[in-house]
């Protein structure tokens, strides 16, 4: 099948899903956990097959560590997949109700919204989360993974999708595009895709933002910020500063620039890099900071950089506006955090501060869908339209207005003499009677 | 200026406005309603240059009507500015809150979008309402509005400009593009526009959507339907019928195609002729209604059109699933209503009828943010991202993570021995201690 018939398939299966009770949508999730324990053996040989090609042809150690999907990780996946079942089902939830007159009530119901397109990294849990978070949500998928997990992606995609639609789903909900396709091919599909989430490269996703009319869910760069104010506990400013920087500098959420109110820069540097020391940051510090510690010196490019890296940048501000000012015009919208004990400089900078997550004395390490308490996360937004920061599975959430009439017809509520709406809150949810 | 520096200028301001309390912007709201009324004069009299301008261009009468803004216009717009001014902050509302551990709370806050750039024809009432809305949710704004309208709105935007500048809104956060500019460049100004909205035919709408990396909110087109179900009372049937047809016939929620159930077919075609006598309403038919009623017949292309006129398409079908089907491959995603009295089949319909909004029993005509209760529209989104149907104020928003930590770091939480999270729901809003 060509990536348009697969597509085609997706979305016709998606609008039967709308339909599928939560009933059927978990005795599907039970069915993907036993399949995948029952196919263990041959779910671990694809992906022998993968690592062995991905050894010969020299990939590096950190790949080769996501790409290993071995009995313990499918296990995991399970543990998820049984997480997923005991959520309530999201869809159907009524979230606003209003009666326009007797006998005509409006309802906001939510609704999955269709079909969503996943490109994402050569890692096969991924696979497995993200097609069982679209299936409770009641979306059709279509996955295009890297093309290091070729042999693991189709035999789990092949699993998935058979062990479910034995269950009851729709014929085609989940498609897989092999590696081979093209992903501009993909990014013309907006008949058929409504929402694209690409997981990977920073660069890849700038691509993808600016090479389709598709909406996208994701975020390109993660430039955080801490900055530590004048009103700052010193030593809580270096534990958590120590951690935004080195507890995982891989990660989005890692600060890649710190900034310190010239009050306390005298003081505070030099307990930084006695702590970090132990990491072996390299630090590169503005014209103040230069005076103040050992440093070399940072750039204009330095403040636009996501290092992902052991590298920090450190700038020395006048007062928190600057600090604020420096973070809305160089940061990504991704997380930045304050540290002080002046509730109206937190204040000031929680609300001005641009950001998707903006904290108060703690790490921008927490910026993260488990530690948000929203269980499995399908990415972090830098949009502010839909979702932003971590997203969940309301992410992959819409509404639609149904409305319940008796036989009402506008005219009637027209002119000076139309009759009035009432517009009274209703606190029930949407049924038919 | 040029249209880059006054959207640099809106973005700014966006930054400033996020910080910018309920109560001053409640006092901006009162001083526009004053400066509106004491400019009056100056008002009129620039728009009865636009209404000369337009008479010698021979402009024809219903954009004549639209342009025409005298003094009972703008009491009308003051008094909706009067019902924003009553009308909640509805910045700072804490969505969800969560404990994440002792101490450390996260907050999701509505906050809003940033820069609006709203492209619309030539109704001098829509600058004053949009601009209002956009304050009032704390947005800045770029107007790009209609050519025949450009004396009018030049001094409506200045009036607004100083009047909210002058009670503390910051400057150039209302920014008017002067009609020489080209859409085109603003649809490029991705990284200082966060939402477009453009109002006006659907060929422009879908020409913005398909040119632009900025997500657009809005609906290209209204193909709505009314079915009418073998179960449905067939007087309620033509009533509805009529009105969603004929009550307006310009409005992107009238309806264009009529699907009847093949069972009531005989009985229900000849009453509704009847009742469409009176409006003139030319009827194009399937193969099947051309047996029973007289008509043209509809050819492929009338399923795929929005006449916006008094012209409606008839289709028979052999069930309500057949129905569904057509919709959902020849409507627009808008509104869509059936007429039963089966509650299953009003289900199924209501379920997988893939649109912004889905009626029982009543007139697609309801389709509408006044009739809803939105107070205020911005528009009606066939987008199922972000907002969808009728959009008020809602749509403006987006929102927030805060979190207000105590010195935690994410190491403290890593690790097999790591502390464990809470994730106990707070039912408390947002404040700092």
């Amino acid at each position: 099948m060509s990536i348009r018939d697969i597509a085609v398939l997706a979305r016709k299966a998606s609008l039967k899903l709308a339909g599928i009770s939560g009933e059927v949508k978990n005795k599907a999730l039970r069915a993907i956990n036993e399949a995948l324990i029952d196919n263990q053996n041959a779910i671990i040989t694809a992906n022998k097959k993968d690592l062995k090609k991905a050894k010969e042809q020299n990939i590096g150690k950190p790949l080769l560590k996501r790409l290993k999907f071995d009995g313990l990780k499918i296990r995991t996946v399970c543990d998820g997949i049984d997480s997923l079942i005991e959520l309530p089902d999201p869809l159907g939830k009524t979230l606003h109700a209003l009666e326009l007159d007797s006998g005509l009530e409006l309802y906001k119901v939510s609704c999955p919204i269709g079909v969503i397109g996943v490109i994402f990294e050569s890692r096969p849990d991924a696979l497995v989360q993200i097609s069982t978070l679209c299936l409770k949500s009641g979306n059709a998928v279509l996955l295009k993974g890297g093309r290091e997990a070729l042999e693991t992606n189709r035999v789990l995609a092949q699993i998935i999708s058979e062990s479910s639609e034995q269950a009851g789903l729709p014929k085609g909900w989940l498609g897989l595009l092999e590696t081979r396709s093209d992903v501009a091919e993909i990014l013309d599909l907006d008949n058929y895709i409504d929402l694209i989430i690409p997981r990977g490269s920073n660069r890849f996703v700038k691509y993808i933002m600016n090479n389709t009319t598709i909406p996208v869910l994701g975020h390109s760069s993660g430039i955080c910020h801490v900055y530590v104010d004048s009103a700052a506990d010193l030593e809580i400013a270096v534990k958590i500063a120590v951690d935004s920087k080195c507890q995982y500098v891989a990660a989005c959420n890692a600060m890649e620039t710190l900034l310190v109110h010239k009050d306390v820069a005298n003081e505070f540097l030099p307990k930084l890099i006695k702590s970090l020391k132990q990491w072996d940051v390299e630090v590169r510090g503005c014209k103040r900071t230069q005076t103040i510690i050992d440093c070399s010196p940072a750039t204009e490019a330095d403040w636009k950089t996501e290092y992902l890296d052991y590298i920090l940048s450190i700038g020395i501000v006048d007062s928190v506006d600057e600090a604020i000012a420096h973070i809305n015009r160089y940061g990504s919208g991704h997380t930045d955090s304050i540290v002080t004990n002046n509730k109206s400089t937190a204040e000031k900078f929680m609300n001005l501060v641009d950001s998707a997550d903006v904290f108060l004395n703690c790490s921008t390490r927490f910026s993260d869908g488990y530690r948000y308490g929203l269980g499995a996360e399908v990415g972090i937004s830098t949009n502010k339209i839909h979702a932003r920061g971590p997203v969940g599975m309301e992410g992959l959430l819409s509404y639609k207005w149904k409305m319940l009439g008796s036989g009402q017809i506008v005219s009637d509520y027209s002119g000076s003499n139309g009759k009035k709406f009432t517009h009274k809150t209703l606190n029930r949810n949407f049924y038919l009677k």
